[in-house]
């Protein structure tokens, strides 16, 4: 028995064993949604709470939602371009005050849903802006066009409500497309790049090269905060790790689908380079790998299926937008995203209910610990209130 | 004490305040939605009550309701060109036979819900026509694109209903897009005008002229029959006048702001001029301030960002049909207000049921007497039916 | 009396009769939906029930659902190229084994629901490839477009069945735009033929040929798969006759309304000629005159106005979708349809709800026997369970 061995040197080794365990479940508080961080943040400041959700709403681009994470995407931001950051972090508050005035939920403003779509429209604003950094008069439109998110975010809300759907980043993208007709290609006050379809053939492509093929499956995904650099794509790479390694996970796999789809369809290089093609399959992987589904091999695969589907849906609608020199940001991931919602079958079994979405990990745990609760619910129906 | 003063005298002046009360009360009848009317009617010749309701719907194109406005409109019509006002009341006609015809309830049709979007499809037909006045084939398309109206009218609000959302003018804005279609640009029998994009660089643009920014204002709420002269937009706004003041005052600001939002884009100056950049801005300024919503200084405020959300939608959408050569009419508006009836928050308690919605002024004192009403229902909760 | 005469001849006669009676009463046992092989079918092997499936899926493109018709499509469609008819085979299969493996209902897949999207994708890649016949890697997206129509019917419905909608050929359409797009007009791998807008003048036009027209009327039926030759069209045609001949009926109105449509356009006349304007006029009489509506004068004349909307549309996006070298397949009809199964009013008395279409002979006798029921249930109101 093992109460026979030296008692002393057990205690050390359990105290030992104690304080890693102890260290260990430290770091993991800051892993995942941070949920206790909600109850802490409860009686303080409401500036403080404001300041909380901002991050995050940084986050919840990439579908994460921590607010550690944000702040090292706010930093990677920094890393790219100060004047990037200075539009994201304006976006954000932009759009969360606006949501505040016009008297949405407040407990959803400090929850951060009303920060994402302004932050993503002030991003790209200044990603397609061929005025240069620094260029003054873009805050106006930044600020203007993360408000209108607020209203369109609430209208939608109203409908896609119905068949518990999220509104995730449709009023980005519908204000960003907006943004672009309204300003149009030669606007003498808002200049933009046109964006050209990823379909056009490229007399100077060479023979593709591999290492900025794999450059290509990181940048993909730093390509959701329109980052084009690698370093600060890492970082954002170690945010969503922060959150939950599985979503990392299928965001890389959707990333490199993404570039498997460009790759079939031939498209111009450049694209599969710049990461461009890569971050729509990002998105669709994420969101179905794990997190609005439970994990498992049968939605892994539906994962999978995802990427492909928003990656050929974004390449058609880059053709189709590119026309008219638009682009096609996350049309594709958005709408693929909420038809998989709207799958029926077994497979609509795993569908983790929009308020109850979580990090992956504690989907899965949740819904293994709900399988078992309701056994027990089952057997003590005659205690409980079913 | 009064008693005391001269009782003769005292007599004259109150019958004369009466008098005056009298023909005061008289005339307010003439004003507003006019509701007595139709219980006047209720005996009356079924073809006298389908020439009201074409009246009445002759105003719902201005969001009025109002038979008097109706005929001023005509007459507003017949000045700027009888063969426009020949086009519009036939399209009215047309679409309210056909709405009987195929078995919509007789008390809508009456009411004239199912003119005004006919009248609108047949005033546009006429007036983006490059056949010339007169050119009598036109009325076949007229009106079978009126009647066609009444089919989309029926089947959008089986949808739009469920969100207790008006079809307002989406039939005619889908029928006029497909006719422009389906005819091309050089089409043999039915040839039209194409649209330029409102943000088209114009080599020719001189310095503004205020005198003729100010007269698009005033021609902002003409077009939205397509009346592009200043003497019947300024009875137009007469029409609106005797249906409710506030929702004149809303068209003209909503007009206003639809021509800065022309400005802060540096789109050409003819749209400035000709006022189109302003009706899809006093559409959105007059639907929510007062309409749609109870008057009161947030939802005037709401609909000013109302009239600039629909003028820069505007100008996006003629951005973009304007490749084609399509005329953006007034999708935005409908949309943008299709939307802002399903924001959700506090800014929601404010908006009136879609079957309530009558003149503002009305709509106010309705809230005001429901409110107080509320109170006297809670108190008198034990004989009420509540 | 008759009971006079020679008996043993009247009991020849009769037994002739009765045999003819038999004959033809086994051969109506192979029209119409022919539910009875259902009952049959239950206890065999998987796989034949998943044949006769995919036989129905077959017809349902064309809106019957017969599973002999369907092998005479599939003889038709080989007739015509034996490569199409491979692709359109596989192309069901594809997407029935896909619809079983996502683990849909199968008793819906049995069915052949998840068969017609499927197949068209395929046909309509097959068609539409400039890379000639047999040109195997065509199969890699067929199948692959077949598989996603099966995720996209299942999304749809859900939406849909709100509104008592069926999903009818949205997928296909959906998939073969995105297809069209992704690949673009000059692609690598899969190149396909640019489609022209119908209402491109064409110097070369001579004087309309009478013969020519009354062929296009013909290979409009068969253009719903893709068929541009007479002798299949025949067949498909006499496939629709088997399954219903008021089905056959309409679907020769709709094509020829759908030419009138066209002539009234001034189209290029090579699309009256292939058949090419007629297929949606054809679809969209055929769904209203009897199938989704109980068949009686005032639908059939609902039907007529239905193929125009229909024939109008396809036209107007035909020059749309043409501008970028898209082909508007049957999006016009698809839309029509829907709009058509929203009306409200006394038209929509006549609806059949959507899981109760069958072959439109059978809808009007279930309506007549269910009226007449109606009265029984009501007399019989204290012994049933209303």
């Amino acid at each position: 028995m093992w109460m026979d061995t030296k008692p002393e040197v057990k205690g050390a080794n359990r105290r030992q064993t104690n304080t890693i365990q102890h260290v260990l479940n430290g770091l993991l508080l800051f892993t995942g949604d941070m949920r206790h961080l909600d109850k802490y943040m409860q009686d303080k400041l409401f500036v403080l709470q404001l300041a909380v959700g901002a991050l995050r709403g940084v986050t919840m681009v990439i579908l994460a939602n921590n607010p550690l994470s944000g702040a090292l995407i706010l930093i990677a931001l920094y890393w790219t371009s100060p004047w990037m950051s200075l539009l994201g972090a304006l976006g954000v508050l932009a759009s969360m005050l606006t949501a505040l005035i016009i008297g949405q939920d407040s407990a959803e403003v400090t929850a951060g849903v009303h920060g994402y779509n302004g932050m993503l429209v002030a991003l790209l604003m200044g990603a397609l802006s061929s005025a240069g950094d620094w260029y003054w008069w873009l805050l106006v439109p930044a600020c203007l066009g993360s408000a209108t998110c607020v209203f369109l975010y609430s209208s939608l809300s109203s409908v896609l409500d119905r068949w518990d759907l999220p509104v995730s980043v449709f009023p980005f993208n519908t204000v960003i497309i907006l943004y672009l007709l309204c300003t149009g290609p030669n606007n003498p006050y808002f200049p933009h790049y046109p964006s050209l379809p990823p379909g056009t053939l490229d007399p100077n492509d060479t023979d593709l090269v591999p290492a900025e093929v794999m450059r290509g499956v990181v940048l993909g995904v730093g390509q959701i905060y329109a980052c084009e650099e690698l370093g600060p794509s890492f970082l954002i790479l170690g945010a969503v790790l922060l959150y939950s390694p599985l979503l990392l996970l299928h965001a890389l796999l959707g990333s490199a689908i993404g570039i498997l789809a460009g790759l079939s369809m031939a498209v111009r290089h450049e694209c599969l380079y710049s990461g461009l093609l890569g971050f729509n399959g990002a998105l669709g992987c994420m969101s179905i790998g794990g997190l609005c589904f439970i994990f498992n091999w049968r939605t892994h695969l539906l994962a999978i299926a995802c990427a492909f589907f928003s990656s050929y849906v974004d390449i058609a609608l880059g053709n189709l937008l590119g026309t008219v020199g638009l682009s096609a940001s996350s049309w594709a991931s958005t709408i693929i995203i909420t038809l998989m919602l709207l799958l029926t079958g077994s497979l609509a079994t795993y569908r983790i209910p929009s308020d109850q979405v979580m990090a992956p990990e504690h989907n899965r745990s949740f819904r293994l610990s709900w399988k078992s609760g309701k056994v027990t619910e089952v057997e003590s129906t005659d205690v409980g209130c079913g």
